[in-house]
């Protein structure tokens, strides 16, 4: 909302496009160092922002999940580069999609999955189109070879269109959806992030303050702050993503609850039984 | 000193203003690229450097010697945000600092205690103001819904006052000082650097080269550069923040030394006695 | 090529000026935000982009390998600083390089060695001149100190040779090379990446798809992407920097062939005998 009216102004807004970048590259390598040139090369004035390098090395599913929970935060205009690509080299597609005005440029498999859940009106195209690839493509680095490129063109103003043809069917990953069974909710763990808390697929506004979560079978209760949580104890608690996330003070939540990905978790009197 | 007159010119200034993050959120998580999103939402045009996303968790003393650290390095008109929030979602203030013309956005929890030792005249608001605020505030990540966009605000020329009401005590934080006993200096490590090296907070100024400083009991020598510590050995030096420091080669001095945060350090025929 | 007619207008060109680091600093204890702050007071509007701070500690063979990856991705104009720096506070010079209308600015330790092999023509300056460097220099963070500011400088205009005398014999690194006996290319492997990849010093345009290298005396197949290598096997690739890399799909391919720096790696049939 704040600030568009300055994008208005074309030759200003021009300078101040930005362009995200999350891998599984890590730093070390220079990889990433590779890519800022690569797009700054094309588009000198652009703001590259890392978002993370860190992402587990082939992890399509946390990357994705990932994505989903900055790329509109972004303003529109804004271009997110994900390169999570164990495919490289093979015959998958690399795609751009244009998703409630920003774009993500990524392999297509299944890495934006979530996005384009969460926007069913997207448009996507498969890079194809040689004039915004790097001539020399390597079968190991597309992420300098076709995604820098692309979102450096996509970020300087080329439409979308001229990247390459229409793709109708992209590359889905199915996540585990929570389920209602006799009037309790049932769903899983399905990230821990940097503090061992651990993420569920369940909706926050089935719980209230007070009410209690299982994590296999164990009974943990709803707090509203992690401050609430008991010293060398654990909270449910609806996290800043609308998601009850379990988690602990000083010990991580996955440690003391022995818990991990898939662990299941159940509400057993949900407030209310949303449509998810 | 250098560049400030190109910053006397208003428009070209405001494209060039300056916004940090120092925070113990880790990358791998993407919440440092919502953050980014949401300031990039109010205030296309500003560059985000990153400081660090790797501070300990919860870290409050480590963060505070950090943000001391670069606070005054950047240029006046610079926004620092600092996220190191263990009491997100309870009563805790959320504040910003205007100090030596660089502002400074914060949990109330003491992480500002070094910058406003350093500052005595600096302005304190409580970040209150909803219309500086995103919307759905969260209880579990103020760095998206409260300093990302207070930071935003700020650095887009927002005055400090329109934030919030004054803030006359903000939380601080008692850290160990060096003291003088029967004409020996005593004081402790403080903190360890990503080199092993041990930092001390005794001043720089009471060692001189080939004098001794005592670590736990064991004497080190003070040499001038890291190539005068024997292999395998450890040396004293004065750091670049001016205190003294223990250091080795290629074994980390904490290592060698079997020392850590609080191992007492000592010099025994201190130069000068510093006003600490 | 894209982008560069922009830099034709002054201006604009001035504005969208670029200053990469490399360092081997970690980011927790705040030094990178010291010198993206000293950067920023004298050059406000320069872009600073990270490549990694992440090099091993005093890894000088390795950044120099890192640095060789982007320096000439960037468009010329643009600034590179490497502070892998051991020998900080001894005699060892700083030094500026322009080569190919791109500026590093490192230590004189022979982190500059490979693109010095690649670049003849370069220009070498010692940064001596205290114009052009921050008043107090400490003997331990030239980063801050020398390269911060020499960096700011030559990025917002400033010409090499107003930076120092300039150095006709800088610090080389020897670096392993592959020889050919007896019609057989011998070299080994130079470095591992964060896949556990195993990159050598045979140039990949001495093998071809089905053919096989040997790594220490155990034959890997070439394959054209990752995705060909069989599960828990091993196979050989032409890289994105043109050279043969040992890699596996899930288990390193280092801990497969319990391979690591220096093994030996041999072609027994190359399909030509390149210059190297």
């Amino acid at each position: 909302v704040y600030g568009l009216a300055a994008r208005a102004d074309a030759p200003i807004a021009h300078l101040v496009a930005r362009i995200t970048l999350l891998t599984d590259f890590g730093t070390q390598d220079g990889y990433v160092g590779v890519m800022k040139g690569v797009i700054a090369t094309i588009f000198p004035g652009v703001t590259i922002d890392d978002v993370s390098h860190s992402i587990e090395p082939g992890d399509l599913t946390g990357a994705g999940r990932v994505l989903a929970r900055y790329w509109k935060r972004y303003p529109p205009g804004s271009t997110h580069v994900v390169v999570v690509d164990p495919g490289v080299g093979t015959e998958r597609r690399a795609i751009a999609v244009e998703a409630e005005g920003r774009f993500i440029v990524a392999p297509d498999n299944g890495v934006v999955s979530r996005v384009l859940d969460l926007c069913q009106d997207a448009s996507i195209v498969s890079l194809e189109n040689p004039e915004f690839l790097l001539v020399t493509r390597s079968s190991t680095f597309h992420g300098r070879d076709v995604f820098a490129p692309a979102a450096a063109f996509l970020a300087s103003g080329v439409h979308l269109c001229r990247l390459g043809p229409a793709v109708a069917q992209p590359v889905r990953i199915e996540e585990p959806a929570s389920i209602v069974e006799a009037g309790v909710m049932v769903g899983q763990v399905v990230a821990l992030d940097r503090f061992g808390n651990l993420l569920t697929n369940l909706a926050g506004s089935s719980v209230t303050e007070g009410s209690g979560v299982e994590v296999d079978g164990r009974t943990v209760q709803v707090v509203s702050s992690y401050q609430d949580i008991p010293p060398e104890s654990v909270g449910a608690i609806v996290n800043s993503d609308g998601v009850v996330e379990v988690a602990a003070r000083d010990t991580p939540a996955a440690a003391i609850l022995n818990a991990g990905l898939g662990t299941p978790v159940r509400i057993p009197d949900p407030v209310e039984l949303p449509d998810l």
